[in-house]
């Protein structure tokens, strides 16, 4: 396959490395800015994965420069960079082209499908941890799941996602094919709308932030607004109820990880901009559009933008 | 007039300066651990007000060596402490006593009147700053207003009431006489509840507060909450709405406290408890009672109780 991996922070370099290491060819796409980090275009990845080296067909700011037909385009730069790349992309994407979201939060699948159809968007959950630990090299630290790998709308040609999942998982990077994977990420999106925030502005690990009642209460009324939020936009959910997933999320999820801290808090720390906006922002605007009050995110959210600053 | 005020922080040392400068008999009760804190009794006062040093008639940690009756307790403790001092004065507190709560937030003159009856508790709103500088030895920074006085239950001889307030005033603290403290209270409730948790949590000025749009949000949102909460339990406040509020709130009560930070932040920051029972906490518990949701009230309480261990 012909790959453009867009975004080439921990998620991109694996993706791009597994890849090109499996002999396809694979483009990346990243900020001029950031060019300078990929001498010679070669990127490199080790940990739970093994040890890989690359070098890449081309790695560009301009995307225009790819000469050859992209087959599929994985999109991972953060959320609040999805509209830009994906308007940036635009000279890559014909009519063969899928393009893979591969990243967290609600509104970036939404924002593809807004922009290019239903029909040339394939959905991603992605649930193992990299970071990057040189500019060109990406360390794989954790993997909880597969690369769950569908298509919402159904409107996708099965033998071409399932071609994807295939490329993919023979590169080294288990994935699998997943029908209802929109439900299957938002069940990350409710994990992250939890602990995330919390975590970052109360520098608490996952294991605090479920051992305390006070953040307890705090994640169970941000869990249930999503679930009311959820239900009256039709977004299915792979509960029954908050309290079922509540329970999940205490028995099940929160043990294996009680000793990390978010993401978020990383980003906090480093004066970085946060994703928030791709998950409780995210439900707030849901909220709004249904009429349905989430003071909780809200609050939650708020007080995470006025830290960003 | 004699005297006994109990709790010798800032405000207390205020309180018992003043009163013991103008003649009157004064005793002081403080914790045991504390007592060493006073070495001959002696208080004394910088600030706007003058400077002054006294010795007052004696301090105690256990009110029931004070000898002389009690024409008047004045209770400065901090909130959380309320209950515990209210029982310790027991033994001095006969017919003529009465009890004046001079602190923040609901729930001391609640306290107060379940232990000793309405007519026996006199309702004190005070807005002077004032901050300890040596263990015995308070500076008065600010004043925002007279002490306001008076009697919610409207039991109390109003000559008696007058007599208070009269002593007060002469003795240097500027107070005057208020038919509807109950509700004046309330207004400092208000701004306590909107700017001293969030001050506290991020970090930030009361002009920081109200600068951006996220925490305006916020205080908003909690400042609307106690307007229904309020209105649910018949607790009468001096405001028709809460835009009519938060109007007065943005215009009059923000711009000559912009630079300050609340003193719930120097609390957090010296890792004490915080009075956050007395307000966010206070507002939670009017509204589980009378059934009225308080979920940016309670957000805010619980991220307060999480940083207060």
């Amino acid at each position: 396959m012909n790959v453009a991996v867009v975004g080439l922070g921990a998620l991109g370099i694996a993706f791009a490395t597994f890849l090109k290491k499996a002999g396809n060819a694979v483009y990346g796409i990243t900020k001029p800015e950031y060019l300078k980090n990929f001498p010679e275009n070669r990127l490199c990845v080790k940990g739970i994965w093994g040890e890989h080296s690359v070098q890449l067909d081309g790695i560009y700011a301009d995307p225009s420069r790819i000469k050859e037909d992209i087959d599929l385009i994985i999109l991972t730069v953060k959320s609040y960079d999805t509209e830009t790349a994906l308007r940036q992309i635009k000279p890559i994407v014909d009519k063969n082209t899928l393009i893979m979201v591969a990243q967290n939060g609600y509104g970036n699948y939404e924002k593809a499908v807004e922009l290019y159809g239903s029909g040339k968007v394939v959905l991603a959950r992605v649930i193992f941890g990299s970071k990057v630990v040189k500019p060109n090299c990406a360390e794989i630290t954790v993997s909880a799941d597969d690369v769950r790998i569908g298509d919402p709308s159904g409107k996708i040609d099965r033998e071409k996602l399932l071609k994807i999942v295939n490329t993919i998982n023979s590169s080294g990077i288990p994935a699998s094919y997943s029908p209802d994977v929109y439900s299957v990420l938002w069940d990350k999106i409710l994990y992250n709308c939890a602990l995330n925030p919390l975590g970052a502005l109360l520098q608490a690990t996952y294991g605090q932030l479920a051992s305390r009642e006070e953040t307890r209460e705090i994640m169970e009324n941000v869990i249930k607004e999503i679930f009311q939020v959820a239900q009256a936009n039709r977004i299915p959910l792979r509960w029954k109820s908050a309290e079922e997933y509540i329970n999940h999320f205490y028995k099940n999820l929160i043990p294996p990880t009680a000793k990390h801290y978010p993401s978020m808090y990383y980003d906090l720390k480093a004066g970085k901009k946060t994703e928030i906006d791709a998950l409780n922002g995210a439900v707030v605007r849901l909220g709004e559009k249904a009429g349905i009050p989430t003071p909780t995110n809200q609050t939650i959210t708020n007080l995470i933008k006025f830290k960003e600053r």
